[in-house]
C-alpha cells in the first residue's frame, strides 16, 4: 500500500496529502443488472491529483483488481478534489531524479495508459475540473468523456508549453479522438481548451452543469452496458489494438527516449523554471 | 439465375418473395454523353432486401456485367421496396447453418464489398429507407450517398446490438468516411442514425425529400461523370487501395474468423433470440 | 541566380515576367525576441506565380538559406501579385517536354514539398488570392493557413479537372489536414473551395479581410513562436515524419510514375486542350 508520500504533486512538497490512499475505488453505484457492478474511482491526491509514481502504482493495482472482478462491468473516473480532475504527470518525478528513477516512473505512465486504453470495462471520465497533460491523456483513454461546463476548467495536451514533448502514444490517442490536424496544432501550441471548445472539437463527448455530472455519467454507463459485453469488447479491441500494439512494440525504446530527453540539462532547466513559477504563483 | 428462394430475408421464411430476380438493373437513365449510360439497380427482395447468399451472388454477377460494359459509367443503387433500403446480412444464412455454408456466405459478402468499393464506375447510393448493418456497408462503399430525409429511416453499423461484431473492413470503410472516433463509438454502441444525424457526422452526403431522391442522384452522377474518367478512377484507386489490399491480404483469415465466431453456441443463441423477437414483432 | 525566364507560368510565354527574381525573401518583419527574425517570402512571378522549374529551384535555395540561419525562426509565404497566391505547377514544364525534363521538374516539386513540410521554422501561409493545385499543396505544407475572405478566390487540389492526378503525397498532405473522406471527394471531383468553404472543412485555419491578412499572419506567428522551439520542432517532426518517410521511400518510383503518366499521348492531349482554353480565355 502506498505511503502518505504517494500523493506528491507538482506543488511544493510540503503540501503532500496526508491520505493513506490516493485512489478511492470502494464506493460502488449502479447495479445495471443483478450481479453487475460499476466502480467509481475518486482520485484524491491533494492538492491537484498529480500522477506520481506511487499514485500510478496504486491506480494500476486498483484497476487490475476491478478488471479481474467479473461482476464489475464499468468504471467511472472522477476527482474528489475541487477544480481539478488531474494536473497530469508529477513533475517532481522528472526533476533532479536519476535516470533509473525516471525510467521507472515512465514505465508506470505507460502501464496506466495500457491498462486503461485496453480495459474490458466500460470506462467513463467524469471530468470535474481542469485536466491538462497526463490528466487529459487519462480522459482520452476512456470510452466516453463528460466534462463539467465551467469555463474556468480546461483540458488538453499542453506539454510543449513546459518545453517537453508528448510521446507518440499520447499523440496517437489524441489523433484517434480528434483527428490528425487538430492534434497537430493542439500539440504544437500546447493548447488547453475550455469545456465548450473541447466539445466542439470532440475532445470531450458531453458537457453538463457540475451538479448533473455523476447522473449523466451513470446514464452514459447504462447505455454502454446495455450492449452485449463480448461484442462491445471485441469491437473496442479492434478499434484500439493497432495503437496498443504500436506502443508495446516500441515500449523499451520509448522509455530510453524519455529518460535521455528528460535528463538533459536544458530540459531540467525548463522544469526548474516552471516549478519556481508555480511556487511564486502559490505565494 | 437465382431461384425464387433467392429472396430470403430475416423475416419468417414464408414471406420469401416470388420474384424471379432480386436485382433489377435493366432500367437505364441518364445518357450524360453520346454512348454513355448509367445503370440504376433497384433492389427488390421482399420484405426487406436482406443480403442472402443468392441475393449477393446475383448482385455480384450484375455488377460484373456492368463493370465490363465500357459504355456504362455510373451506377445508382436504390430499393424498390417501401421504407427499407436493405436490412443487411440475411441472418438465416448464419443461423443453424454448417460451417461450410457460413464460410461460403461470408465469401459472398466479401465479394460484394470488394466489387463495390473498388468499382471503376461512379457509384451513388440513393437510400430510400432504413439501412442498418450490411445495408449501411453497401452505402458506404459508394462514391456518394443521398438519403431520404424521413426521421423514421435510420442508418448505421448496429451489429453489436445483435451481439455480433462488424469485421475490420466494415470498420475501415466507416472510419474512412466518418473518422476513427465516431466509428469507435458508433460500432461499440451499435448506433443507428436518423438521416439528419447521419448528415451531421458525414455518414451520408446529402438528405432530400423522398420525391427528389432520384433527380438529386442524377444530378450528383452528372457532376461526377463530368470529371475525366481515367483521372477519377486513378484517384479513387489511390484513396481506397490500401483498405482493399488490407482486406484481400487477410481474406482467408477473415472467413475463418467469421465462421468460428458465428458458429459458437452463445452467438447462435443470440441470433435465435433476435429472430424470435422479429417474429413476435411481426405477429 | 535564376534568369528572367525563371518566371514562366501556364499563361502564354510572352507574358513572362521581367523580374530578376521570382521570390523576394529580403523583407523581414517581426522581431519576436532579440536576435530572432521572421522571413516573409513574397512570390512574384507574373502573371500567376506558376511553379516552374526555375521558380522551384530558386524557392528551395531561399528556403535552405533561411533554414540554416539560426536566427530565422519563422516564414510567412504570400504573393506580390493581385488575385493569385500561386496557380500551381507550371503546365509548360509538363507539355511537350522530354521525359528527362519532366523527371527533373518533378524532383523539384518533391524537393519543395519535402523542405516545406519538414521545415524547422514556423511556416504560415498568407493566402491572398486563388490557390489551386500546387498552390494549395504549398499552403497545406505550412503550420497555419490564413486566407483572404474574398469569394472570388478559391483553393483546392483540382488536378482531376485537368485530367491529371494528384500523387499520393499530395493526397496524404490533404488527408492529414481535412481527413480521408473530404479528401476522397475533393480529389475525385477536383474541387475548388471558396475561402468560407475552405474554413468550414478545415482546409484553411482562418479567413480575414484583405487588409488584415499580414497583421493576422504576424499575430499567428507570434503565438507559434511563443512555444519553446525544440519542443515545437520535435512535435512537428513526430506528426509529419511518417508522411515524409513514406514519400522519400517511394521518391524514385514516384518520379518514374509521373514521367510515364505525363508523357502519355492522351495526357499530353488533355494539357494541350487546357492550354488552348487558357489562351482563348485570355484573348
Amino acid at each position: 500500500a502506498p505511503s502518505p508520500s504517494a500523493c506528491r504533486c507538482f506543488a511544493p512538497r510540503e503540501s503532500r496529502c496526508a491520505n493513506r490512499s490516493c485512489v478511492d475505488a470502494s464506493r460502488r453505484l449502479l447495479r445495471p443488472r443483478r450481479g453487475w457492478r460499476v466502480a467509481v474511482m475518486h482520485m484524491k491526491s491533494p492538492p491537484v491529483n498529480s500522477l506520481s509514481l506511487d499514485f500510478l502504482t496504486e491506480f494500476c493495482i486498483s484497476l487490475e483488481k476491478l478488471e479481474m472482478d467479473k461482476s464489475c462491468r464499468g468504471l467511472i473516473i472522477t476527482s474528489s478534489l475541487p477544480k481539478v480532475f488531474s494536473a497530469g504527470l508529477d513533475i517532481l518525478e522528472m526533476y533532479g531524479k536519476s535516470p533509473e528513477s525516471c525510467g521507472e516512473f515512465w514505465k508506470a505512465v505507460q502501464e496506466m495508459w495500457l491498462k486503461l486504453y485496453s480495459s474490458n470495462m466500460v470506462t467513463v471520465a467524469a471530468i470535474n475540473g481542469s485536466s491538462p497533460a497526463g490528466g487529459c491523456l487519462m480522459s482520452l483513454t476512456c470510452d466516453y468523456r463528460i466534462m463539467v461546463d465551467n469555463p474556468r476548467y480546461s483540458i488538453g495536451l499542453n506539454e510543449t508549453q513546459l518545453g517537453i514533448v508528448a510521446p507518440f502514444w499520447f499523440k496517437d490517442t489524441m489523433a484517434n479522438t480528434v483527428g490528425h490536424r487538430i492534434t497537430e496544432m493542439a500539440l504544437a501550441l500546447g493548447m488547453l481548451y475550455s469545456p465548450a471548445e473541447a466539445l466542439k472539437i470532440g475532445l470531450v463527448d458531453q458537457i453538463v452543469p457540475e451538479e448533473k455530472l455523476m447522473s449523466t455519467a451513470e446514464q452514459a454507463m447504462a447505455k454502454w452496458l446495455a450492449i452485449p459485453a463480448h461484442a462491445r469488447q471485441l469491437t473496442k479491441s479492434m478499434m484500439r489494438k493497432p495503437t496498443v500494439d504500436r506502443m508495446t512494440s516500441k515500449r523499451e525504446a520509448d522509455v530510453q527516449n524519455f529518460v535521455s530527453f528528460i535528463t538533459k540539462d536544458a530540459i531540467q532547466n525548463s522544469l526548474r523554471v516552471y516549478l519556481e513559477m508555480l511556487k511564486k504563483r502559490k505565494a
